[in-house]
């Protein structure tokens, strides 16, 4: 049995470590999509998919050493048409038997193709919580202890908390 | 060190095989790039991406069950612009330090973006095998001892070679 | 002569059936455009293309069995640069010889084209009803009375409303 | 009980009419997607979307004047994504139940999808006339025996083979 | 040396005015890119790319008429990649030295490709001129005392004024 | 009075400085199109837009230093929809009152548009000599002498055939 969990992890923090910790273990392999995979350098998406895909990869790392070994993390363009999105996942993972989600489109969109979904009980929590990240790394107010500790040595070495300062002052999304 | 890969891997073969088995023991962390990742269902692109990173994850088994702990299989969609090429592949993938690579293209497209390129000598037979190996599967001929066995089993779950022979009527790649 | 009024029909309401009621007299034939034909599953525009060209032709019906004998119903994929939509526009349906509309840039950008505009006094009106609607659909208020009753019917039969309300928590245009 | 025939019609012939002819009346409702929509100007796409609603919908005139009631003529732009084909479809269009279509691809993406497909017996004979009628009209021999008397007329109104001969030097696919 | 500035240029207004007066005598060779150049008919983008390349010339014109000689005047459409715009941006127009902007993103994306980047203490002023002028345009206040004298020219003559007033009642953002 | 003729400049050779030539003295003001923007590193198409414009602003030099205070060098990416292409060239460049072409598409389109075309007597030739050209670089014949002696320069500056050679082992163009 395969499962699919989407998150676009800007950055991963403690709430989608949380999830990943118990839906890991209920499936011999867990896709990890990474949404929304070609944006970057904004307020909502400070990070690449590159970047992000090294962070849940330490992350994964940091839960249990072999977990790599049945992973997939695999980034995952918008294609802007709700319609053709179930498709457009489907076409770029491998074949997957349930759906973990909290989010009500992607539960939604799944849902109306036919396939399983399992909700997580952490959207609310896990959208609040990268919004606030984020505006803690603008502020310069502790936001380390709210991501797993390999992912703030990612986000460190790469200096996103700098880049994100430097392109706020640009950044409508945070000024509202 | 991290070293990138890049393949269409329709399907993946033995060529292939041959090269990552190599490539994988010089670099801590290897990127196995999936190409053109958005096509499917035509003669040149039979497979989707999703069913390529099955092929490619279940080879990387075969050679060593370890190895998946340190490989990252990457789908990566054209942007049909190739002075953008580059900097799409670096948004998508984390950092790597050097690109493995017989595409004169591919080649070029890094050494002019400053990259450290290793050419793996494969390049003509690779493109050979890729649609020697369809052919053969259109026309009913032995193929599975051109793919490594894991590979074959994929391509049969999915039933890849009814899909082949009845999408190429249509295919005036194979026709020409 | 042939004319040409365009809408998002999100959904198709009584606002939209009086202004089709008139034109569709004042014309030999009638081209009604789906708008944002590509969107769907959003609050601002909960329904798929080929949903809404059933309400239009459902609706139709409901004036005038005979009218669809000289009605085109035709969905139009958003191009999002507002110099070329009127050769798109143009590209995608029968040639027409008067456009009505109350939507202030539609108007404009056929003027500058050198379209014959006719304006429809509805537009403040029309754009209220949709969103009322919607609205009225989330919050399990009457929405059924503001739409003809066969549009009803297809909103029943696809499950529109359930789908409006299982969207929306995810939908920050509605929480605005 | 609703069916869906897709073709590029360029031009609609006597080989789309007869197909149509015989499955219009097999269903309650007949759905006809109008292919490549966004092509034009072209040896392989000469006419318009739009031009070619006009010659469909004259042409089932032509079989019986009640047919447009029960007829939705649809243009349908390309995704150049396979996998995605079929979704962008059923987005655009009405439910339907039944595929009539002899296209190898075609067909295959929907019997993938599930959809239950009827073979017409057209495919080779259909694909043939298209650019045999299209040579002639560059050659300036008959092409009119091989469409309606009344998409004829629509090409002639519309100096569509004059627009084919002024072209055609610059295309390379007629060249070949 | 070879220097390159980007604006959006809606309308180019005496912000720009300035910056290019004193960055056109640094430098051999200016490229002024105009941004987002597939825009127009929006509150916040009203002319088009063709429009705005006459401005941005005529204004050149009023500083000195030998400059065009060593000015290229590029539009540059939008790609909505931050992290493939650097690479756009460069294949798009002739090889330069230097970047001259006061936006935070442009500054941060040129910085992280490794360019030379001069600020040019003007953004907040600029971007609220911008807005501030297409305000005085829709109310009727005097907007002509913000733009070079032939900017205004070409402004009447596109009938400009008339066009943002036009499309304004349906355009949200100046709702806001 | 303002022309505007179209190439895509791969290289810019002595067909196009002829026309050129005789042109530029025929108007006001000249804009030179540079087609196929978006593509490079080709054998159809090996020059960026960057380049391309290099190479058409010196070639102009070459003529009269004072030719460029009155000629607008502007790249265009293509749209792939023909129907749509002479509204994205005037959204894209000052508005213009005659097209100088022998290319029969844009020929037609314009006329279509009802726009004055010229013929320019040299399309064959100009066609011919971009892709002789292109052969000669690659199989180290001469080829400086059906360049303008700047555009030699500019090429020999951006390595340009050493670029071509290395990419054209990829390129099919090239190989039938």
């Amino acid at each position: 049995m395969r499962g699919f969990f989407i998150g676009r992890f800007q950055p991963y923090h403690l709430g989608h470590h949380e999830v990943i910790k118990n839906i890991v273990y209920e499936v011999k392999e867990l896709i990890i999509g990474i949404g929304s995979a070609q944006e970057s350098h904004t307020f909502e998406n400070p990070f690449t998919a590159g970047e992000r895909i090294l962070m849940v990869s330490r992350a994964l790392d940091e839960i249990d050493r072999e977990l790599r070994k049945r992973v997939y993390i695999i980034p995952l363009e918008d294609i802007y048409r709700n319609a053709l999105w179930v498709s457009h996942v489907c076409s770029m993972v491998p074949p997957f038997d349930v759906v973990y989600s909290n989010n009500p489109l992607v539960i939604r969109l799944f849902k109306e193709a036919g396939f399983n979904v399992k909700t997580t009980e952490m959207y609310n929590r896990e959208e609040f919580q990268g919004v606030e990240i984020r505006r803690r790394m603008v502020e310069g107010r502790d936001w380390e202890s709210f991501v797993p500790k390999s992912v703030a040595e990612v986000i460190k070495e790469i200096k996103g908390v700098e880049r994100l300062r430097e392109i706020v002052r640009n950044d409508r999304m945070y000024k509202r």
